[in-house]
């Protein structure tokens, strides 16, 4: 595609193996994509090889894994199946030169989670209100263009290629609040679903699909979508049955059900359980999945009523099913009991399943994190929560109880040019495919693999640069928006700049209840909701306590006096100056700092990231003086520092 | 029209002049609809005559006066002009069997305002954000769907009917806001404008057109639109003439400039006199006149800058170019300094431009006072306004300074069977056109009118009720929306239901302040913005002080405590839980009137009343606690009498 961004894919990346000699052993799609790989990237078969990538059946590399050695200047890459040897590939081209150095004693690579997914949140049509792609920030759809499927699906391929280069292996083509349009994927319009899996196929992207659950009402013409009806559970064998045949390595079902407005097993008085295993016997003959997701809440509560806590209802209606959901059934649970805001504790849910298969859904669409006009590096957020170990030190990581399930992003790609808005938001896409891989990586670690491979002939300079640039830039985007972990601090509906108060008053359960001598909500057992009962200890306890309770989500579990002083010695109300002055400065600073780069990476890139940076230069200081006012107007209580407030 | 509601002229409403026996002499196209009237009401024409309409040169009634007698049996309608004889006709229509009874002295009856005109906000194309009218709450537009004129013109005869009957000449038939479809309304399309003064013509209702400034480079291919290019004044001399040609009797042009994103003289260094009076050149050979509005200010101000301050803006803008305007250049200026809002003092411009003609704008649609979900009945605002006298007792009322321009309201009407969304908010309609004609009219003798027209049957019982529940309406809406004149309570974009920091920090300077000690815009010329400077005597001084600041305007001209006490006894902090409290119980009332009389009126009007009833007493109720919770949440003053705050 002429002007399309390489991504962390451009040629140079594979200058390594493109002077190399290179042989391919093994047969299927795969391999010859590796194949097809490396010829593309130059390389020569000539004898002797410095480099043999092939299928073998020694060890126990399993579908995916593959070993990785180098001696008598051969690099060899093995593996037991064909994604194995598509990895092992883009692992090499990963290191460069270094994959041809000295020797490696033989080390094996195998992805920690055995499903690492991106979900679109793409529409057919080009809705009016949310348009091509909900919460998209880097143009309209890959796949579809009002109302169609692209007929130039070349992006797509591109797109496999740059997923599968960060082990990504599946894909949900379609917005999980399935319209009517979109409804008809499953059926007379699967033939689309099917162009798209075919350009997704040779690099093992398996195709998923979101799915209404009123489906048989809305496309089979039944009066019912009950899920233990008879003829409900027919049409969904049959309408499976030939989706398996028109595209036989069909991933599964994502499921939306009884949120915000999307139809569910509720209105026929069956549980959540009930649906999502309605589905995975439909799905169970031809190795399906169906991804339900836990993200059911009371979107019309009335803010008068403080009983009634939205973080607790994803624990209230899911804790009590867990042990009845099928095998091939997954609940797909949002890192955080809201929405991903910038800050929020694990969601309880991923502790309260042990016997539910479980799939951690994190969002790499800056949705609520600046909607990729902010740089906001999100693996370290990422990371925290998948090192997380919900029942305490020495039992499971979050990375590890998702490890039945597997782990999913919103995408945050696009038919823009840089693939995602920001060019420097391409790395949270990388990123999040390492991440699932390799839950433990080290986010510094991973950047560092993105800048390498995205900007080959990177200076120093522009490497040290960005790292400062990005590697802390959650944080600082944190501080200089919504305090302490209370949240939603954004304007209505579009969710982007500050409003304070603009959900106070709202349906939609997202309330801090400041007033004049305090903030936050108080999700205690002692005196609130009682949210902080649904994690097992000692969190249970340590979110309980004001004593334990860590800073960053203290407005989350607790509703404080402005002159609380936390464990950083700083009151609440001078501790908001504090960071909103520091991530302001913070912003303005990656400014300058991208400044004395800019010219390094081509004038496009420069050109907008530097649109970019002003934007949220601007919107820093916008954060900062309205969250500033606001809660100086409301305690009275000047800056000890003196600085600006209006 | 089948199913579309006949407002103030059902068939009933004609049974006593239609039981009668009518002359009706003189020629002429609006003597022929006098004429066309008579017979529809089934009037015969057989001597001798109950009714004698007849044109006649005696006395100075003017183009559109009458006088109005009886005698001997036989009533007596004289006017000079045609208009005059069907404006005396709806007159007996209005006075139904009162016309008929005991002799009556000639009473004259001429309108105290010239131009008495209904602005549409209507859009030729849907837009997609603002839809086929601006700030429209009755369905569609009269006049045009989806990018074209309507096929089907005959609810536009309708209309001009209604509004003859009320008094009203003249029609704006386009958005201010010009885009660019609309633009080609003056060229290209002024077919279609003069399809709809074909159907106004017969109810002596002259066409206005808004047009943009910028014409000359979007229709005229000139790359300026400077009002002092030679270029320029021949391009609208040419094209005005030829609009004239097309519409022998067009009324004008309405000219929104350098107003919210629309172009304007500024671009060229030139003023708003001489943007308006090279309009008023092109038009003056014609007869014709152009409203320049004078809704000009920064909506791209900086919240955190307390200097500027939009009330100021229109005079700021204005008042200097007082005596630069030519004699058919009408200066159109919103009746307060800000716009539209449920309580704002009288504009200052009205007081600074005696050597300009001027024209007040009046909102019959309800964008800030319920959107015709709510009942509010604006005649008691509007006559506040028309009575207010600028320069003090036994000067003008701004009725009389209004003379030279007229009265203009924003249209409440659409394609809604009811017109106007809700039935009683035709009652708004009514009454602007009644007020344009006599500005002195009591309010509650309008709204008897409007009842004893609309509903002929109605007994007592209905006639009390409506008066019960409308007669006050407007203050009760005061009374649970935005407190004490402060405005601007709403939610951004649609302003329906309320937000109080909805616009705080936005760069629309709409602002009200409030802090933990207080609440409302210092616009004092001692401390504040200087507003109050901007009135003549004794204003000046009245708003400047606490002490003699009415009330109900304490917070537009004044931040204050949260305990300082008003005239009233009150203070601000109880004043807004109990006037919130009670506007709300005041709404829940109407609904319980109106359940006791819905039947006599017609189902489906009861139908559509009912509905609107509800959802303004649950909007009433959201206004009661989210303004109280608000409050309460700064203030931390507690109510004295114990009510329920959140």
């Amino acid at each position: 595609m002429t002007g399309v961004h390489p991504a962390w894919l451009p040629a140079e990346a594979f200058r390594a193996v493109g002077s190399r000699r290179v042989a391919v052993h093994g047969d299927g799609l795969l391999v010859d994509t590796v194949r097809a790989e490396v010829a593309a990237a130059g390389s020569s078969s000539s004898s002797p090889h410095d480099l043999v990538l092939s299928i073998g059946s020694s060890g126990s590399l399993g579908d995916e894994g593959f070993a990785l050695s180098r001696a008598d200047g051969v690099t060899t890459v093995v593996a037991n199946a064909p994604a194995g040897l598509l990895y092992g590939f883009f692992h090499v081209v990963r290191l460069g030169e270094a994959a041809f150095g000295a020797d490696r004693p033989v080390e094996v690579h195998r992805p920690a989670l055995r499903r690492r997914i991106v979900d679109h949140w793409d529409n057919v049509d080009l809705h009016p209100a949310i348009g091509q792609v909900e919460r998209g920030y880097a143009g309209g759809s890959l796949f579809w263009e009002r109302g169609a499927l692209r007929v130039d699906l070349s992006r797509v391929r591109d797109y496999a290629r740059l997923l599968a280069a960060c082990g990504i292996n599946a894909v949900a083509v379609n917005n999980v609040n399935v319209h009517r349009s979109e409804a008809h994927l499953l059926t007379d319009r699967l033939g689309e679903v099917a162009a798209i899996a075919a350009e997704l196929r040779p690099y093992g992207i398996r195709t998923h699909l979101s799915v209404n659950f009123a489906s048989p009402i809305l496309l089979g013409g039944l009066t019912t979508a009950d899920p233990l009806d008879p003829a409900v559970r027919r049409w969904w064998a049959a309408t499976t049955r030939q989706v398996y045949e028109t595209i036989p390595d069909f991933g599964g079902y994502v499921v939306k059900a009884d949120s915000e407005g999307q139809p569910g097993p509720f209105a026929y008085g069956r549980s959540h359980a009930d649906g999502a295993n309605m589905l995975a016997d439909a799905l169970a003959p031809h190795g399906g999945v169906v991804h339900w997701r836990a993200f059911v809440y009371n979107h019309r509560q009335d803010w008068r009523d403080r009983s009634t806590d939205r973080a607790r209802a994803a624990y209230d209606h899911f804790a009590p099913l867990d042990g009845q959901f099928r095998d091939n059934a997954i609940l797909q649970v949002k890192h955080g009991p809201m929405d991903f805001q910038t800050r929020e504790p694990v969601s309880p849910v991923i502790a309260a399943m042990p016997g539910t298969r479980l799939a951690v859904e994190l969002q790499a669409t800056q949705e609520y994190t600046g909607q990729q006009r902010h740089v906001c590096y999100l693996a370290p957020m990422w990371s925290e929560v998948l090192r997380f170990r919900p029942n305490g030190d020495g039992r499971p990581a979050v990375a590890t109880l998702a490890q039945t399930g597997g782990l999913v992003a919103v995408s945050n790609a696009g038919d823009d040019r840089f693939w995602t808005g920001h060019p420097l938001a391409q790395a949270n896409l990388y990123a999040f495919g390492r991440l699932a891989w390799a839950p433990d990586a080290d986010p510094p670690a991973i950047l560092d693999e993105w800048i390498g491979l995205t900007f080959p002939d990177a200076p120093p300079q522009l490497r040290q640069t960005l790292h400062a640039m990005m590697d802390d830039s959650w944080r600082t985007y944190e501080r200089y928006t919504a305090p302490l972990g209370v949240g939603f601090m954004v304007r209505p509906g579009h969710h982007y700049g500050p409003d304070v108060d603009g959900y106070e008053y709202t349906p939609w359960g997202t309330y801090h209840f400041a007033d004049r001598d305090g903030v936050g909500v108080d999700r205690t057992r002692a005196t609130g909701t009682g949210f902080t009962g649904q994690y097992p200890q000692p969190w249970a306890d340590v979110y309980e306590s004001l004593d334990t309770c860590p800073d960053e989500l203290l407005l989350f579990f607790h509703h404080v006096p402005y002159g609380h002083v936390l464990h950083n010695g700083s009151t609440v109300i001078q501790h908001i100056y504090d960071t909103h002055f520091a991530g302001a400065d913070e912003a303005a600073r990656m400014r300058d700092l991208w400044s004395s780069v800019g010219h390094l990476v081509g004038s496009d890139v420069d050109a907008r990231v530097r649109e970019r940076l002003d934007e949220q230069v601007r919107s820093a200081a916008e954060w900062r003086d309205q969250i500033n006012t606001y809660f100086y107007r409301k305690s009275g209580v000047p800056d000890v520092k003196g600085r600006r407030i209006y």
